[in-house]
């Protein structure tokens, strides 16, 4: 089982849906990523926090034996985001951003992570997962993900991450905005001759498109009749498909990866189900797996 | 392999895409589902033009087997619609329907047409789809579609359609204003408690989620980079599937019904190449295999 290395926010989030509101609630990209893989392989985390971070968050962290030795605590207060979703759900709108320790936080890695095999670079400004992939020794696997903001401000870090990764996470939004192209096929093949190995753009709940070596797959999302939450979703996603990837004994065939995807959309299925950690912190792997079993019956027809 | 019966529209359409514009082409439900339905079972159509419809298009329909009989030639002119689309495809913008001989049609079925197996009532006023239900004999198969003018102009008699059809077709935007619901899947929860044993929402790009009778299967559509022209897509779908589905010697299974959306999903795909029947004029059964065996690959994923 290979070890995971995951550097992305963490922070502390208010979020109101039509269903509800969570006042300052455990979230970022990095928390999300690093609980959903924890299901799967052991996980290091590199992220930074204030002095306020409530320190049951990272018992809750620990208690799931995600390794938060990376996780530095800095002078001053913890990256804050407040949202809101409409009745559509598709998509957030922020209402404030508070970065706070976040605005010059330069991640450091403990020696004992630079020999990590996995690397996700969750959501964080693309200099940051520059900073981190040129601490790291000799990665075996490379994912990132990223946001609008960083597309719009900093395309052109952005796209030297994109070189030097295996496998590129976006939504249908930003892989449009990004290449500056409607049709998402088209998209997708943009994003890979910019050099990422495999792309996979999320469509929420129409499931996600896969591009990889000369094949595409479409991943199903898990039909969900409500989503109550959906911070976080993108995500656990891509927490869910590092974690499973490691745990393969460095098989990377196109056939993992197909189930690595799969296991990422069944993760994110659960998240948005609840605020922040909430469903996932009583989550099985039973669970999980009978939920796999479902998109693979959702997906299945015959040739004649 | 059972005989097909198809009612709904005959037209003329001037369509204006990004790509280009055609005027005054062969266009309608009717036509589209009837020429797509023809490459897998014989299909009889309903339908009415007028006195200036050209007289190749029926060759047309003729040419590839279907039997027209019950297509009458009214006095005035042949229904024109006129619409364009922004360069997301998505939505169609009516600029001008011109109803003509469409305005005063009551369909009468030729007597031959009245122990059709299998009935398609294709997009058009639902009280002219009921008129035409009550003149088949004994149907074992009846699938239906409709669109957004019926759903709010008509809302009780496209119900009654409803409760005696196997199979409803709707898109995605058509079965969140028909059920005042913005989740999909409790929106085809709502349409199947209205009576329709199967529920087929599109959603173009991002395939089609099919409601059986306690399962979901969830259709991958052709990665397409680009798509010319949706006129027709839909119709082109149900043609398929009813077409595909009547070839199956009386087998309505939960299997057959999933290859026969699939192979709707594949003659759509080929239908938006091209503006009109174009496409489809020069589709052959071994391309139409061919995009089967691709959805299949797009779709697989094993399980542990």
């Amino acid at each position: 089982m290979g070890s995971i290395l995951v550097v992305g926010s963490v922070g502390l989030d208010t979020v109101k849906t039509p269903f509800g509101e969570a006042r300052e609630a455990l979230g970022g990209s990095a928390t999300y990523a690093c609980y959903s893989a924890s299901f799967f392989s052991p996980v290091q985390m590199v992220a930074v926090v204030g002095e306020d971070f409530p320190k049951e968050h990272l018992g809750l962290l620990q208690k799931r034996g995600i390794n938060t030795d990376g996780v530095e605590v800095s002078r001053g207060k913890t990256f804050r985001w407040t949202g809101a979703y409409e009745y559509d759900l598709n998509e957030a709108h922020t209402l404030a951003t508070e970065l706070n320790v976040f605005e010059h936080f330069r991640p450091k890695l403990p020696a004992a992570y630079r020999q990590s095999e996995y690397v996700f670079l969750a959501n964080i400004d693309p200099e940051l997962q520059l900073s981190v992939l040129e601490q790291v020794e000799k990665p075996r696997y490379i994912a990132c993900d990223t946001m609008n903001l960083w597309i719009k401000n900093k395309p052109d870090a952005l796209k030297q991450v994109i070189k030097k990764v295996d496998f590129l996470f976006l939504n249908d939004a930003e892989a449009r905005q990004f290449t500056n192209s409607a049709s998402l096929v088209r998209a997708g093949r943009i994003l890979q001759s910019w050099g990422a190995k495999c792309v996979l753009i999320k469509k929420g709940e129409h499931g996600a498109l896969m591009f990889g070596k000369d094949k595409f797959f479409a991943a199903p999302a898990f039909p969900l009749e409500e989503v109550f939450d959906p911070t976080g979703a993108g995500d656990t996603f891509a927490g869910g498909f590092i974690g499973y990837l490691a745990k393969q004994d460095g098989d990377i065939s196109e056939a993992i990866l197909r189930k690595a995807v799969v296991h990422g959309s069944v993760m994110a299925s659960f998240t948005v189900e609840k605020f922040s950690l909430e469903r996932l912190k009583t989550l099985t792997s039973e669970q999980i797996e009978g939920r796999v079993r479902v998109l693979k019956e959702l997906a299945h027809f015959d040739l004649d």
